[in-house]
């Protein structure tokens, strides 16, 4: 059977050589968002970025507990550095599994697969989607479903999701984070890297992301792009259906005018959000609901992200909330999801 | 530079030992549609079905100007049989490229490899998308873009493509047909396997396919899928965006109560289906326009067919038409779309 893509963890994360804080985002998102599974890092270099988690060496890493070594910098290009195989070998000799989200493929370097097999260790890319992935059939799964949809891309569905889904876990709700790109993989531990899955079988992906579940069960899934982003759509259209959520959370920053990566293309409205995706999502739900709308106001004063806040949930007659700033106007979203 | 797919032409087709004839489809359906592009077929038993093409060897076939074998039949599982491969061999070291649409992969056996490569031949394996396809801008090109659309799979997508395309032709247009699915390609001789292109460059496969043109020049463009398919809509989507057609047509068959392939799902309404689509497609597109609609009605008389087109014509506002029928109704679709 196919499953999602799992990472053993919990992660030792490995910096090399890299004195340029730029190149390590994966390094400092896992150190940010999943800290309590992250033995620690490793350098090959006494300059090399630090996270300011434990530096450790690859023995002390397996004696307290860490499971693989996550590549945890990102150069020009994507590739896996020919400096770095000395110590992926060395962590595949130790007992590591390798953990890589670049677009480069670790399965592409002939003397890793071979320490690997030799080893009994996993070299395991993020990026690329499990084997047999089916077409998706649109059958209806038990258990609840919620996804963030966005009126562009990057602006905050996969902060809302996992905010969500520690409300969620907060008020007793038995709650999955469920992930769909490279780093929400890496925190959550696994998930499905939409985004890299051919066309046909997108839907199908997220039914195998959202299994079926026990009834009072809630998946809140990381949404991918936008419906109306030139680009990426059809992997917000398939995320949509196969994920068949009962709740939809509309993401937008207020402000941003110009969608990323496009002609100039002008950033779509929550309302037109709302509309095209419950459409959409109708097909394979039709009890689907909007709870309200996540805002990204990293741009805004407090005082003024409340009121605005306050204002557009006047205007349009949901709950409106920055995850970020959290107090009762996110209160009041969590409230509406769990309806 | 990323290109289409392009098929060296014209066609030997490869039918080996096969006596079944419903798995000589790809055979008949290039006699049927691109007749004028096969030299002849070739048999490796004289039981083998017969497709009423000259029965040649391989050597009469590269006399005769033939530049690429075409694997014709499928058995099942879609795998390239071993008692193949000796005919395979032996195409190559007479000159012609190998042509196959199966799931598997001519590039995946090292023997045919390194023939290939040893006398300069190409293997071309229609279903492996080309490399580097860009993520779609959404950027305006020149030319006009005719796009064929569905309320579900199979409907009949591609032959109105086909029939539109013939019937620009003979109007004097300068017309090219694009195919996206894995027969059209082979009939066309070149094309884009949108199916299976990864999610995130769907939409900039469907770009690469219909580059900018002259003005007053026309791609008719084969559709895939349906917005409303649970499965196949991020096909469908990709396909509508990056094509930014200027006009659709939406292709239905009366009749057909449940989508193909899935849990039960009702096949959409043409006027559900026309207003979806031109909703998307106005994102690559304001000027979009619907045409018409194009009717598979191989299911009923011709006295019932016309009937019913009259009838829905009038209904809908606009020309409603089978092109395997043809007449009056066609004409007033053709008229439609270059109005």
């Amino acid at each position: 059977m196919t499953t999602t893509v799992v990472l053993p963890q919990p992660y030792l994360l490995f910096l090399g050589d890299e004195t340029e804080p730029g190149y390590a985002k994966t390094a400092f998102g896992l150190r940010d968002w999943a800290p309590e599974k992250c033995i620690g890092e490793y350098v090959t270099s006494d300059d090399a970025v630090a996270t300011g988690l434990p530096r450790i060496s690859l023995a002390e890493a397996t004696e307290r507990g860490a499971r693989s070594l996550v590549i945890g910098v990102a150069n020009r290009g994507g590739l896996i550095s020919a400096a770095w195989i000395p110590t992926l070998l060395e962590a595949i000799t130790v007992g590591l599994d390798l953990v890589n989200g670049l677009h480069a493929r670790l399965g592409d370097i002939p003397e890793l697969v071979e320490a690997a097999a030799r080893h009994g260790r996993r070299l395991i890319d993020i990026r690329t989607p499990p084997a047999n992935i089916p077409v998706a059939t649109g059958a209806k799964r038990t258990g609840k479903r919620l996804l963030t949809v966005g009126t562009d891309c990057h602006l905050g569905k996969k902060y809302t999701a996992m905010a969500l889904t520690a409300a969620f876990v907060a008020r007793g709700k038995n709650t999955d984070f469920r992930a769909t790109g490279q780093t929400g993989i890496m925190i959550a531990g696994g998930g499905m890297p939409m985004d890299a899955v051919v066309s046909d079988f997108e839907a199908g992906a997220a039914e195998i992301l959202s299994p079926a579940a026990a009834e009072d069960h809630w998946d809140v899934i990381e949404g991918q792009g936008s419906l109306f982003h030139p680009g990426y759509a059809p992997v917000s259209l398939g995320l949509l259906h196969g994920s068949q959520p009962d709740v939809l959370v509309v993401c937008h920053e207020p402000g941003r005018t110009r969608m990323l990566g496009t002609a100039g293309f002008p950033v779509a409205t929550v309302e037109d959000a709302l509309d095209l995706n419950l459409r959409h999502a109708s097909l394979t739900n039709k009890a689907v609901r909007c709870a309200g709308v996540s805002f990204n106001t990293s741009r805004l004063s407090e005082e003024d992200a409340v009121a605005l806040m306050e204002r557009e949930s006047a205007r349009l007659g949901m709950p409106v909330a920055d995850p970020m700033r959290g107090g009762g106007q996110f209160d009041r979203l969590v409230d509406a999801c769990l309806a």
